[in-house]
């Protein structure tokens, strides 16, 4: 799934005309390790070797548009009318989102109109596109204090068509959608309908996910104030278990094809003995198996603390849950229902130790919403706020199915139909994990020598 | 001050003979987004105009040795005695590097035998060499719930040969200095000496600097949890300026050279309306300068709220400070003691808001020390133990007069030397201060359209 | 139930001989509002009318012995040795009171030997009576910081022989039990055993119970740390419920008998539509039950909150709920496996609301564990600690079968059987639940104008 | 200065002819340990010794009115317009305060008009008493998460007769004066001018103080959240001094006349060696003063940490101090400005640790903004709510020259002169600074066993 110069490219509405109120303070700026100049564009690949391997010249190896402020723009200010929805589940920094643009629209480019819609993309469909919220820079100033959206969100996509409708009908240019893996796949169907329409509006993705499974992102909006609160909870069930005789602390966190939370925390919180991620499969029985090493870690030193992401060991589940670990269906937006892999667990290992003598005491946390729902950290909240800026930028200057992200520390544009196209895991093969590996000293793999090559299959992103 | 290739390369001790415990582990891995194999580099321009400047094979082009394990070490871990000495004011996470050094090399290399030298290059003399602390995983295990240093330290170099002396008394065979500017330097002249005597140690850094001004370093360790912590200070003066008639708060926030602390904290409180870095000079009176801009703050919204670093506007304490705001002579690192800017701002602006009439309520905090002493935060937490694994990798290989660091997140060797070559800066032309100037909407000068030119002479890094 | 001043008379080893390290600066001390001296008492009532009911001279009015230093002392300090044990579920300040002991008999009364018994009462069973800490000012130094208890702990009473033989086999002269309603009904048990004997050994009891349901208590340690705690929960689910369409947030806290934490924290949260405990009964259907209520929050303003105590409604699972919502059996410390409120509220709820229309999104958290192992917070700290130093006090002036407490906010000598002779519950009828009803504006019952009476039998305590 | 019960009985404006919305709510409660019924009041002492001392019969002992709802009310509450103000200098809470006020007087009594008068009693004067805020419970429903006071605050007391007339032409019948010392003299000359006009106008104080420094309260609403937060400081000198060759650590806690938030912070933060309050002088020169005590421990254990509140050792200054520590004049409030004593300590240990050859590292902190302005924490939350509550009911029951107060865990009314009439004071021979002894094994006094005396002149309260 090699990637060219091409790929990377990002749609515009047309030529730039106006203005921007940015023009002087840009006429002078030149790239620079702090700042990348408007015709310039940031390296996807950052190695010798992967560079070695493209052989072009520097025009033609890929390479990503650098977000930021244009010297002119494609939007009136003046007659501009922006819309914002936030979708999906929630996420730290939502609220932060919002304000950034916000702030941006009117303080700086003076923008009169800014609508929020309610309820993720429900507020779009014919039946609510009249209740919306009018955005002032007073409505918002302080809400990045608080966690959640003072829009509202909700899982499922809508008709694409209706929502253009909705964008038509109550004037809307230009086209916010914070969201995740689905809130991506909806604006792009939008941008697709807007397009097949001939109609002027700018559709910017602001991709959130709290997983940080989205690809060409060095780190999701709201992951780092996740896995901050998610050591909190590793601390709590590594306290319990300690104090317990052959406790068993267990933490769910999020996490349902990537285990970035799960890895990130434990390294944080530096009390996990053992932490499960969907990309790694795991045997429970056998000598290797996930079991025995569990009872090993409470014959050796009394106690074990467990941190497994909620996707992880799906397979099992299947095979052994009873069957209210089973997952069922799917949600409003599509996804697969995960089985209850910390109840699985907590019964499995129950049974085990219970069976081997050692009477556990079990101590398990799904802890999900009460990460979910925090406010920003001090480093998410700077973050949001230059993302937002950037997705204002963006917009203004009339880039159209495009995302703003952060590749290698510098903000950049991402075709948003890329934003779709795989999913950033944790690599086996990686750095990250192999710091978890160092750090737990569990082994590679629980009994899985065959097991671990049937998950990797080209899902890392990139 | 432009690099090249050979610029970047790092010593090496001699040939590694001996059979890493990583050496199974790696030998499938190879170069993506997530791993750097052995032989490839990391490269230190990012975009395709500074890419298509060098003009040169991929080869060629300047590049940064990845750092991480070796499937072949240098050193013999049976006989290895390892040396840990930390340097300088506090930052958070200095026990999270001790903690992780001391994983690394114990849990994995199975080192036997630790020292940690006390307080800063002073435990490196003859009169304290033999004052040291066994490191152990035991003694270690959770000093990185605690801020500080548990070995000590202080400021002020030694005598190189002194404490090359003391490596031999003790037969200390890998040095790791952990330590900021002056730290750093102390470890080049360290290793200056052990090379001129012929000696086979290895003196390997982990830069540190909570002013975040070390060049070829993402963000060093601790600074997101300085300004974090930073923040909560913003909102203390905000919320009594705002109760109060005409209040103005005002922050001093660390940051000699480099107004980084003050810039991301003023971004995350975003609550400050004026930022005062040492980057950018200021004028204090005049119609654009300062204490008019205060003044229209304080007469438009009843109050107002400043951030300044320490190192700011030193030049206009000199001309117009009273004795008391004046520093003098330097620190026993070698540091010009700074003018104190908060109090001088303090007065002036009491005085000019007396003098209009506005009686001024002021609210000055200081709270340096309350930052510097906090533990290491989440995010910090898995960076310092990232660090010091690869610090511990690095030296088992042999590499030696060489800093590790992180550079648009891949971890990297830096040669020692470069480490104290350059500064890295709020660059006025980079994106960081364009964010700032954004948000606080502040002037991008006060009335000193001259001066500013007279503050940039190279010093922004690479 | 009333109660005399014998009853509130406390046992004493002996006459004391020994002076106290104390004597000389309590030479001059008399009761003022500050002080309780030696001879004077606290009075159980602090009204008018029940003092008058009372028609006593003051000196026969019901009154506790003040806990304190004495001048003379019963114990030898060169000659004791004290053990410690923390019994039952974790509770925030378990370390600070093992600190506040160790430290109180060390510095103080120079007392030599210390032993911490492992893991609750199983410790003094002869399995265990040997795998003792031996507990020094220097082990447990900086154990406040961190939850649980480095003692370890478990449910479950043990032979009371059995434990006496441990106290003379170890040589154990004064014994402390931290522990709830088990521990302190296990130390009586031990207490009478030893008496039976005739044994010289003090057993001193500090009462632990997150849910601040022991008696003549002003609040438990632990329990502001707890119910502070609790609060962060309310606001996520506050947070999720008000995000989502038809948001139903559900927090099930600690409070088998007593909703103080509930209600204490949905005082603090202040986000809390409704508080449900199992002082206060309730019924689920008919127009004015808890259904209807829930239904009418969502309709008005789009989401409600719930907070409910585990042991709340304890008869309509019995009645309506789904077998896995039942509790089975009893624990190890006897008490009665309560049946799942939470998961049966949030199945209830669910169904009720979609069955008229109102698709819900149920957020539901059940974070006891993430609350019971946080670390004291100050308030709490400095409970323990005087706590601590008030058994240490007790027990080495000879008390014994007693339990240190703090009534009406000064430190007494409870006798240890009053503390499991009634419960501390909240009072439908006292000013506490008033607040509740005034801040949540809930109905004063929901649907059980009978149900009341029936649960309010002579519980309340003191 | 002894009590009797004529001098805690209460002003009424006159009979209470309305029925409460309470009335059926308390038509069977009876007095109980948690509720205190309408004829009922609530003892003044609480030990055997003090009630025995008055001999008298108990409805002559003296005793507080207890606080709460009436069945019947003096103001009827659809004709009723109260009044707001904040006065001094921040404290945490003061926003839950007011929100209290106005969710209990709107959503209970259903009063319709609220001023929120700003900045103090400046909001009083002729000039401003137009600018008022009006308050409805959506205005306040979230001010208790942000510090400080949405009505802004000022030092500093008005003409009477003016403060009347606002009152009058505003139309106000019930005012909310929540204020600390300063305060409660202005509320009280208020009343006085009020009853003077013969004027039907109540005026309820909320007392306030973040040094817990007023009588007949328990501890102030905020003073749990200063000191809890003053703990981290303490902790940030702590690992300072501890880090640093002969390090001294000091903070400056606030406390003009009371060292409360000194001894129990440094009870919670368990790390200071020394606390220095107001009400214990002390000597710094001699064998016993605090510059030897300073330097053994420094000699010992390498470090010293120092708590001091800003009342202390003002004699001192005088006699010893560098002109620039010294205070002058006073402030708005008539508060004696206090010299610096911690800018005094620093230097005198500084200059005296030189001069034996310890050549220390100071590490200073003067931190009391960044406590001020802090929001509530849970526990003074709930109880800022239920003092608010408490404060209503008492209004429209007609108590006017009244405070509301929390005494030995009631609720109760004390006549507002009362209040100003003495001074909470830390208590030598109480067992508070008796357990700040056992913690810190400081000495009793540093060298001024003559000193003592000169202090303790009737000044401790109740």
């Amino acid at each position: 799934m090699t990637l060219y110069l091409d790929d990377l490219r990002v749609r515009r509405l047309g030529e730039c005309r106006y203005d921007s109120p940015f023009s002087e303070m840009l006429s002078t700026k030149q790239t620079s390790p702090h700042y990348v100049s408007e015709g310039d564009r940031v390296l996807l690949e950052d190695t010798v070797s992967m560079l070695a391997e493209h052989d072009l010249p520097p025009g033609r190896v890929p390479s990503f548009e650098a977000a930021g402020p244009r010297r002119k723009i494609y939007f009136d200010p003046d007659r501009v009318t922006a819309g914002i929805v936030t979708c999906g589940g929630l996420c730290p920094g939502l609220n932060n989102v919002i304000r950034g643009l916000v702030q941006e629209l009117t303080v700086h480019y003076r923008v009169k109109r800014i609508l929020g819609f309610r309820n993720g993309l429900k507020g779009l469909t014919a039946e609510h596109r009249n209740d919306t919220v009018e955005l002032t820079f007073d409505r918002v100033r302080d809400i990045h204090n608080v966690g959640g959206t003072i829009l509202g969100s909700s899982r499922g996509g809508q008709d694409a068509d209706e929502m253009v409708d909705s964008l038509v009908m109550r004037g809307v240019d230009i086209m916010f959608v914070i969201g995740g893996d689905g809130g991506m796949r909806a604006a792009t169907f939008l941008s697709d309908a807007i397009k097949a329409r001939g109609l002027d509006i700018a559709v910017v993705g602001v991709p959130k996910t709290i997983d940080n499974d989205l690809p060409f992102t060095d780190q999701s909006f709201g992951f780092q104030s996740a896995f901050a609160r998610a050591t909190d909870f590793i601390s709590s069930v590594s306290v319990e278990a300690a104090a317990s005789p052959n406790g068993v602390g267990i933490v769910k966190l999020m996490g349902r094809h990537s285990g970035f939370i799960a890895s990130y925390a434990a390294l944080a919180a530096n009390g996990a003995d053992i932490v499960l991620v969907p990309e790694i499969p795991f045997a429970l029985g056998g000598p290797d198996g996930l079991l025995a090493h569990v009872e090993k870690h409470v014959r050796a030193k009394g106690f074990v603390v467990i941190v497994v992401a909620e996707g992880a060991g799906q397979d099992l589940i299947e095979k052994h849950g009873l069957p209210q670990h089973n997952g069922r269906g799917t949600d409003a937006s599509g996804n697969v229902k995960l089985g209850n892999i910390g109840e699985f667990l907590k019964e499995a290992i129950n049974a085990h130790l219970t069976a081997v003598g050692l009477a556990p005491t079990m101590r398990y946390l799904d802890p999900s919403y009460a990460i979910r729902s925090i406010a920003a950290n001090a480093y998410d909240a700077v973050y949001c706020l230059r993302l937002a800026h950037a997705a204002v930028h963006a917009a203004m200057a009339g880039r159209t199915e495009v995302a703003v992200a952060r590749w290698r520390r510098r903000f950049v544009h991402v075709p948003l139909s890329l934003m779709t196209s795989r999913r950033n895991q944790v690599d086996p093969d990686g750095d990250l994990w192999m710091s978890v590996l160092e750090t737990t000293c569990q082994p590679a793999q629980f009994g899985t020598a065959a097991g671990r090559e049937a998950v990797r299959p080209a899902a890392f992103s990139a």
